[in-house]
C-alpha cells in the first residue's frame, strides 16, 4: 500500500489484466459501438472475467459526428452489460486516458471492483469539414475558434516558433516520423504500416507551414479497452499477465496558446510527468519505454522535454541520433505512435495504455523491448490544455 | 470507515463543506464559463478554502450548443486554477451527478484532497432546434432518434401507456406540479417562481398528448458546484457545515426504451436506490427528503416507484394525497424541482445536491424541512438509462 502526501489513509492499488484493441482504419462496415464492443470484448476475454461493475468510456466527437451522447448507457446495452454503471469522459485527444484514470480511481476508491476502461472514436463517417470542426472545440471558442485557427494552424504557429527559437530546421524532425512509421509496420492494428524514407519526408507536401502531411499524424476509426482491477485481486486470480498502475497524473494549462506564458513549454505535461514520476518512485532515466502523444512532430519533441528526456530545445537531437528507436535509450512509439498507428482522437490514450501493457508483458511481438519493466504514456488533450500521464510496471520487477 | 462487500479494504469517506448555484435564467449577459465561475467562486467562499487539487464537469450540450468541448480546461483556466486535473463527464441529463459521484470517488480513491464538482449548461444562446436535437442524443440515434421522436415524445409514450395500464386520468398529476412551483416561490434561485392552480394545470396547452406544458420542466442556463474532500479533513477542519455523502450509486438500462421489458418501470433507479439504502444503512422510509428528476410529471411518478416510496402504479396517489408536500411523509422538489427550478440539463443534478445539502445544513430558508437528517437526489440521463443516486447526512445526526 502506498501513503500519498495528502493523509494517512491507505490507497487501494491497480492493475491491468486485460487489453483489447480494433485495427485502426476507415471502419465503413463498422458502426460506433461495433467497435467498442470489438475492443471490449477482447480485453474481457483476455482478462479472462465473465462480468464487470463499470465501464468509463472516453470519446471526443460523438455529440458532433454520430448525433449521439449518454455512450455509458449506449455501449453498456450494446455489449450486454445490462444495469452497471457507464458514463462517458471527455478531454478532448486526451480523453482515452482520462477515462483510464476514472477507471484507476473508481477501483481506488473501493466504490467498485472491476472496471473496463474504453476509448473509442468512429471520424471518417463524417464530410472532414465537420471533423475539424469538431476538433477544433478542443481549442477556446471565444478567441482561437473565432479567428479561424484550426488545430493543424495553432501547432504550425508552436513549430515555427520552435524553429525560429532553438535554431533548427524542419528536416531535423524527420526521425520523429520514420521512427514511427518504421515501428508501424509491424503492428497489425495500425493504419499507416509502410516505412517512409528521409527523402519523403522532405518533399511532404505543406499543410500548415512548416507541418507537413508527413509531421501530421492520421485519424481514424479505432477503439482500445483494458480491464482495471485492484491489484489484491490480480494476485489472488493469479493473473499471469498482470501489469500495476504505478502512477497516474492529470493536470491542465490554460487553454489558449497565447495565455500561456511560454508557448514552447508543455506546462502540464512537466506537472503531471513529475508527479508520475514521483508516485511510481522512479527517476524519468528508469523509463523503458515513453508511448508520447506525437499529433505532429511538434508536439513529440515538447513531450519529451517536458518530461525531461531533453533539454529545452533539444529534443529533435534525441530524434537525428536514433536514441527514440526500439534499441535507443528512449524508445518511443514502439508501435507506431499516433503517426503511423493512427489517431482516433478519443481513443488514443487507450490504444497508448494498451501498446504500455503488452510490451510490459513481453507481447509486443517484432517490437518488444526486452526487459521493459517501466512504461510511461502520455496522452494530450488540446494544444496541451490537458495531459494525462501514467506509469506501468509488470509484476515481475516490482 | 466503511468496509465494503467487495474486499476488505477501507474506504476513504467524503462529506460536502460548500455549495454554489447561479439563478436559473435566460442568462444572455453571461456566457457558460462565466456560470461556472459564479457558482464554483460561492461554493469555495462557502467551503472556506483556498485551492483545490481537480474540476469534474457535469455538462451535457457545450458540443453542440457553445461549440466548446475540453470545458475542463476551459473551465479551469477561466476561474484561475491553474495547472489542476480538470474533466468533463457526460451522461445526459444526469451529467451533473456523474460528475459529483466523480469527485466523490476521486477523493475516496485517496489520490487527491479536495475536489470541486460542477455542472453548468447554456441552452438559451441557441435555436431552440438545436437545442432539441441536442437533447435528442440522449436517446439512441439508431433507432429512436431516426424515427423522429423528440424527447418528450418518448415521455409521452410512456406516460400514454401508464394511464392506459393503471386506470389514472392526466389529470391524477397535476400535484406533482403544484407542489414544485408552490415550493419555487420560495427559492431565490428557481427559474419559475410563479403558483400555479390545478384549473390551470387542466387547461395547460398540450405539447405531446397527453403531456402539456405543466407536466414539463423548463430548460434554462445555470451552474451549481460543491466542494468535496475527505470527511476526517472536514472534521480536522471542525468546519460546522458539513454533510456527509452517505451513498453514492449509479446504474443503466437499455437506452431504447422499446428495448425495456417494462417500459413503465425504471430499473436502473431501482437499482441504484437499492444500492444507495445499502450503503448509507438505511430503509426508504428514514428519507427525510427527496429531490427527484421531474423533468415531466411521469417521471416524478415512475421515480417515487422504483425508489419505493409508492408501489407500482400508485405514485400519483402520493400527490393526490400530498404526501409529496413540505410536511408530507415524502417531501419532493423541495426547491421547485426541475419542474420550477429548472432543468439546465447538465447542470440538474449538482442543483439537486446543492439543495439537499442546504436542507440538512438547516439553510433552506422557508422552505426546510425541520429536523431533516437523510436526503436523497436522483438524477436521471436519457429516458432512464442512466440514473444516479445520492444519500447524504448532517454529521449532527450520525
Amino acid at each position: 500500500m502506498i501513503r500519498t502526501k495528502y493523509s494517512g489513509a491507505a490507497m487501494r492499488e491497480v492493475a491491468v489484466i486485460g487489453v483489447g484493441q480494433t485495427k485502426i482504419a476507415e471502419h465503413w462496415d463498422k458502426s460506433l459501438k461495433e467497435l467498442a464492443g470489438e475492443a471490449v470484448l477482447m480485453a474481457v476475454r483476455d482478462a479472462d472475467i465473465h462480468s464487470f461493475d463499470a465501464i468509463f468510456i472516453g470519446n471526443m466527437l460523438s455529440a458532433t459526428a454520430n448525433r449521439q451522447q449518454q455512450l455509458g448507457a449506449y455501449i453498456a446495452d450494446w455489449i450486454g452489460a445490462r444495469g452497471i454503471e457507464a458514463i462517458h469522459i471527455e478531454s478532448a485527444c486526451s480523453s482515452g486516458s482520462s477515462a483510464f484514470r476514472s477507471a484507476v480511481m473508481a477501483v481506488a476508491s473501493n466504490k467498485l471492483d472491476t472496471a473496463v476502461a474504453l476509448g473509442v472514436e468512429k471520424m471518417t463517417d463524417s464530410p472532414s469539414s465537420e471533423i475539424t470542426a469538431g476538433l477544433a472545440t478542443a481549442a477556446e471558442a471565444d478567441w482561437e475558434v473565432d479567428q479561424g485557427v484550426s488545430f493543424v494552424g495553432l501547432n504550425a504557429l508552436i513549430m515555427q516558433r520552435y524553429l525560429f527559437e532553438y535554431h533548427w530546421q524542419r528536416e531535423d524532425f524527420a526521425n520523429f516520423s520514420i521512427n514511427a512509421h518504421q515501428n508501424a509496420l509491424n503492428n497489425p492494428y495500425a493504419r499507416l504500416r509502410m516505412s517512409i524514407t528521409r527523402e519523403q519526408f522532405q518533399n511532404s507536401s505543406n499543410i500548415c507551414d512548416p507541418i507537413t502531411l508527413l509531421d501530421a499524424s492520421s485519424i481514424g476509426d479505432g477503439a482500445a479497452a483494458a480491464v482495471v482491477v485492484p491489484l489484491e485481486k490480480a494476485r489472488n486470480l493469479q493473473h499471469k499477465q498482470t501489469v500495476r498502475v504505478a502512477a497516474s497524473s492529470a493536470a491542465s494549462d490554460r487553454i489558449a496558446i497565447h495565455s500561456r506564458k511560454d508557448p514552447l513549454w508543455l506546462k502540464a505535461a512537466e506537472i503531471s510527468a513529475k508527479n508520475a514520476y514521483n508516485q511510481a518512485g522512479i527517476h524519468q532515466q528508469e523509463i523503458d519505454l515513453f508511448e508520447y502523444h506525437d499529433a505532429f512532430t511538434i508536439m513529440a519533441a515538447l513531450s519529451l522535454e517536458a518530461c525531461g528526456f531533453a533539454e529545452r530545445g533539444q529534443a529533435p537531437r534525441l530524434a537525428l541520433e536514433e536514441a527514440i528507436s526500439l534499441n535507443g535509450s528512449i524508445p518511443v512509439a514502439t508501435q507506431g505512435g499516433l503517426k503511423a498507428r493512427g489517431h482516433p482522437v478519443g481513443a488514443t490514450g487507450m490504444y497508448q495504455i494498451v501498446e504500455v501493457v503488452q510490451q510490459l508483458r513481453g507481447l509486443a511481438g517484432k517490437n518488444q523491448i526486452e526487459g521493459a519493466k517501466w512504461g510511461m504514456s502520455q496522452n494530450i488533450g488540446g494544444s496541451g490544455s490537458n495531459i494525462i500521464t501514467h506509469i506501468f510496471t509488470n509484476l515481475g520487477y516490482e
